[in-house]
């Protein structure tokens, strides 16, 4: 055996966090401004540690509850008869995927906050250093997120399968049934991150707007609201940590399911007849080089340059270079000869096809995500039309926009799940999904960099610096948006995919052959499985009402009781309202938590994996829909309401912020805010979380239902 | 063989015609009032005339080209080598299943447009009378409904039974086959009915209120706003028409997939053989009697007596009276001992559990509707709660409300699949649809009260009769808004029953014994399923804003060309407002429409019928879950907007209209009013319409995709 390949993974995770290192010293060594811009962006890094602790001590209580769990399940050997190849150690996988994923927030979040004042600062001189600041601040929550999740998996992968050498044909069915608990440990992290953080973001957002823009009529980002810290935070706490536990959960999830479906090839080769586990993983670590690679032709020449090419440049460089690799490492790992998984049979060029499948997925997914929420396009001006004749139609025009736009994504998505079937059957569907997920460190270096323009915005606006200064975060900012609106399709794209390929991998580990519909009780599964993203799309968006409404209090008894914070002569406590954020968005969460940690327990074990299979099908078709719906009406909404800054033509006359139809865009904006920043995204953990419960409990429900 | 019993369900049909003749006399017989109420009641008559004869035209065109293709499908005797059992004698039935429920919508609209002003007449002089007249106008609509949908099916099956009385072992397969030309006929008239009719009402509705009530100034229901009448044909159109197609075709589709599924259970009996197949009319035939009986219960003694009661005494009348009577139909019928319907075995009394478990899903879905739109109960309060904070908060609150409120149901949809399966196998959860739809009589004659109230209301409105007039017609309409909303549920049940049971007989049809979901194929299916709702909810929605739009510049357009309009001294053209409404409402219906036609045709023949399974299964429980989101969510913004007539208590003050939470009250209803009365209706057609093409494609496509 070519013992070496299995040590190329983690080696590749390390690799991509060295460089990390590198990036991040750099951006620390950069000027971080004046004394007030110092200040500014002490509190809005204090506020978001503020948030990670208090997230934390939650998550610790909750950690240590599933950790005594999964101990008692991985002592148990058999149920009903059936044989199971667990072991307690799952419990510790599952410690370190959470570790993991939580550092890699910390991470991202550090840097982001560093980042931000250094990019304000840097825009003083130039928008190309302005750009290479803040990208460069993304790139290191890229690799953080991409180098510790191929490091942990990677490095468990080789550690568990030492320690199970004894358990002879066991020993790999031991091991990834273990890795899983890596899965669930990284995905609970992208629970309390996105759901948490997309719940604090809007809560802050629209609780400081409500009082400050509306009650006391100062703009946004004034240093008078005690709110706007809490906003400036929440960009980083939803945008930054939420984005990247949500992918660093994707990630790892895609990677183990294709290892579950790899190892059910029987092959012959020279690498321990593992070369379809260890396919993924590689692709993925090679992944890391080409994103690193990538990021090096995003730059910019001057002031004229466009911003958006170099990223797009960047973008395709590391997805090209991607797909051209995966093609020799296929060709290198997989043996020659036919390939054979379950009903299909394939040779080692059909995985190779399916890789390019997945990329041309996540690429449409992207543009299409695009088109629908931009400025300009037809779906946004058809709203921006819409808000003449007021609020009311306003809102039907950004419902009809969300609705439409779910139609060439399913189509995309259905006809990449036939496409890859046919190339390499379910194997096929999730190595698509690994090749889509390869490029995750360059993808999250785009998404990161946009929160981190706008804190840079942000900052140049509270700090009262030169109109220039400001011109050019906006010129940042605005592109961060769109990387936004495309990152949010990617992000959509790579949970369905994800949750398609654990769908795949749960039906495997359960022991079951099929998940039959026609079957009544697996047929009210779907009902109810459609029926959870509604009532949890419900309780997000209550929770932002929420909390919201707690802000709201908290901003109007300071501006009571504190004397002198419109004079600017006292300082308002911001520290209280980024604590109100915090505790009420953790509390909020809860509920819905549960219901997606508990309902595949209960339907697992009292019905058994076909109708837990039906809850799940249900569950993702209708969190994809709903997902794309609710994320592109807000981004919709949110773009047709920045269309009025410049002023848009309406019948024949020109609108500008300020008028009727304006008001009616604000409407649509405001709705938009908890669909496009916390339900909308949440449904991706949802479907997600729901498919690795199923996963990690598959061989224990095996024989129940029968 | 025992022959009169198929005899029984025509019989019974006709009884119900008789009845509702009678019925439909008395109602003529009324005083129509002045000569005022009668030309506003000319005025409605003559445009919901213009309406259905625009509609036919269309129609007919529809009508002969699907004439044409049954024709020639029936002549195919076999496709890849298997041999089919229809004949094209299936066209005619399809022609009288569309001539049937265009009779049905005739006589409903009729006696609608009768009994509407002769309401109002009667309110001159007693509460007890008026609701006397305006039930007995719903009660000629439920029983012309029902009876000609038992009659047609009935005699059909006799005619047909003996004409294929020469194929021996394939009498009754063909038989049933060319039957669901019927029910093809039947729910293709609730396409234009429900969809059209749908677009129609709203359109003429937000037409009227945008320039009349908001840029002329003049109340609703003004004789000088030249939409006004469209308007009030509309509700007529979309609740009377509508409503009654949709039944019709849920009624029909229920009894035609019970059969099917009947026929595949051996029996010795003493009915020929079939008393499976008998049932479902039989019950059905009954549930006439007792809707009969149950509407002699609904009266009420004087000004004091609660409607609400009357109509609920009645209802709850015929339902025990069907559920007891279809115990002893099935004792009497059935024969004993097991009975095996593919893999399920079973006893009559089996039988009889499952129809009442459809009878309580049926009940539970009307409940949870009341309570989720009804004035003073939680979800509408927290609606006007967040009308005080604005536009914005006034949408999320009925956003969440919509989606909150599709838990139980959904819950108790798949609990009730769950449970008549266990009962009686897949013939059970067809038979539960039945014995729900059984009393679709009484349901019906509850449902078109409704809209003659609203009617009659209009009338006194324009026609300036003293307010104690007003006053009763307002005491009817405000419990016509309760029935609309548990009328609602009540269709969407009935819809997804009915669809569960189409999708039961189409397997049956298509030669499959189940639809694997784990295979990739169907598993895309299953998710562009679930997107077709989303995109053809987005296609009605923008329907209407268009048809609005079209109705307001011909409105300003009158205004300006007529002159005295304001001051009474001319009269505004209705009729041409009519035409647009009608116009517009046909050409907008034609490409949803075309979507729910040909999508399955297109899927089955190129994919076969178990990935035509899957995407039917995802059709289902997407548009089942968006027609209780959308429906529920519309009927809760009305009633938060009608919460503040009367005045309601938001943190300690009173808030009445023109307060600004009732603004953003108005907005939400504006944006449920496509919802609930286009959109969400809209689901119930959809969903029907594409199982019952699926089930009638079926046999064609048996060998494909295998």
């Amino acid at each position: 055996m070519n013992d070496y390949v299995i040590y190329l993974t983690p080696a590749l995770g390390v690799l991509g966090l060295v460089v990390m290192a590198f990036k991040s010293a750099w951006v620390s060594k950069q000027d971080d401004g004046d004394e007030t811009m110092k200040e500014l962006a002490r509190h809005i890094a204090d506020g978001a540690m503020a948030f990670l602790k208090a997230e934390w001590k939650v998550l610790s209580i909750f950690v240590v509850l599933t950790m005594i769990f999964l101990t008692y399940s991985g002592t148990i050997t058999s149920i009903n008869g059936k044989e199971i190849h667990s072991h307690w150690i799952i419990s510790i996988a599952f410690l370190i995927g959470a570790v993991f994923s939580a550092t890699a927030g910390y991470i991202g979040m550090k840097v982001a906050t560093k980042a931000n004042v250094r990019t304000t600062q840097a825009a003083r001189s130039s928008l190309k250093q302005a750009l290479k600041v803040s990208f460069t601040g993304g790139t290191v929550m890229g690799l953080g997120v991409a180098g510790l999740a191929v490091l942990g998996l990677g490095g468990l992968f080789i550690i568990f399968l030492s320690m199970f050498a004894g358990l002879g044909v066991h020993q790999i069915k031991t091991t990834i049934e273990v890795l899983t608990g890596f899965s669930l440990g990284a995905e609970s992290i992208a629970l309390f991150s996105r759901v948490g953080g997309g719940i604090y973001t809007k809560a802050a957002d629209v609780g400081a707007d409500l009082v400050g823009k509306v009650e006391a009529g100062i703009p946004e980002d004034d240093v008078r609201n005690p709110a706007t810290i809490a906003d400036n935070v929440g960009d980083n706490v939803g945008d930054v940590a939420g984005m990247g536990a949500d992918l660093f959960g994707s990630y790892v999830a895609t990677i183990l399911a294709t290892m579950v479906l790899g190892q059910e090839i029987v092959v012959k080769d020279a690498f321990g007849n593992m070369s379809p586990i260890l396919l993924p993983m590689v692709i993925c670590g090679l992944g890391i080089v080409f994103s690193i690679i990538g990021t090096m032709f995003v730059r910019i020449k001057d002031e004229k340059s466009n911003v958006q090419n170099a990223l797009n440049i960047g973008n395709w460089m590391s997805m090209i270079l991607t797909v051209a690799a995966s093609y020799f490492v296929v060709q290198w790992l997989l043996p020659d000869g036919p390939l054979t998984s379950r009903a299909s049979t394939f040779t080692k060029i059909d995985v190779f096809y399916s890789i390019v499948v997945g990329t041309i997925v996540g690429a449409i997914m992207s543009i299409v995500t695009e088109y629908f929420t931009a400025m300009g396009k037809k779906p946004v001006l058809s709203i921006v039309q819409q808000s003449s004749t007021g609020h009311a139609t306003n809102i039907i025009g950004g419902l009809a926009v969300g609705m439409k736009s779910t139609v060439i994504p399913i189509l995309t998505l259905g006809g990449g799940i036939m496409a890859s079937y046919y190339f390499a059957g379910l194997y096929g569907v999730a190595i698509a999904a690994a090749g889509m997920m390869a490029t995750t460190a360059m993808q999250l270096a785009i998404d990161a960099f946009g929160p981190i323009a706008d804190n840079a915005g942000g900052i140049a606006e509270m700090s009262k610096l030169p109109p220039e200064v400001r011109e050019r975060t906006d010129n940042l900012d605005a592109v961060g948006n769109t990387t936004a609106a495309t990152g949010k399709g990617f992000a959509i794209a790579s949970a369905a995919l994800t949750s398609l390929a654990l769908f795949a991998a749960f039906v495997g580990m359960a022991g079951i052959d099929r998940i039959d519909i026609y079957k009544a009780n697996v047929l009210g599964g779907l009902f109810v499985g459609g029926m959870i993203p509604f009532i949890f799309s419900a309780l997000c968006i209550q929770a932002v009402g929420k909390a919201a409404m707690e802000m709201v209090e908290e901003v109007r008894r300071q501006f009571r009781e504190i004397p002198g914070i419109m004079e600017h002569t006292a300082e308002p406590e911001y520290e209280k309202c980024v604590a109100i954020s915090t505790n009420a968005s953790i509390k909020q969460m809860l509920l819905p938590g549960a219901i997606a940690l508990n309902v595949p327990v209960l339907i697992g074990f009292v019905f058994g994996p076909e109708v837990l299979g039906g809850l799940l099908a249900g569950v993702t078709v209708s969190g994809v829909l709903m997902g794309i719906f609710q994320s592109n009406a807000g981004g919709a909404w949110d773009n047709a309401k920045k269309s009025f800054e410049k002023g848009v033509m309406i019948n024949g006359e020109m609108y500008y912020k300020g008028s009727e139809p304006h008001k009616a865009s604000v409407t649509g904006d405001t709705v938009g805010d908890p669909f496009k920043d916390t339900s909308g995204p949440s449904m991706n953990i949802l479907i997600k979380l729901m498919s690795i419960v199923s996963l990690v409990i598959a061989p224990f429900i095996a024989g129940i239902g029968k």
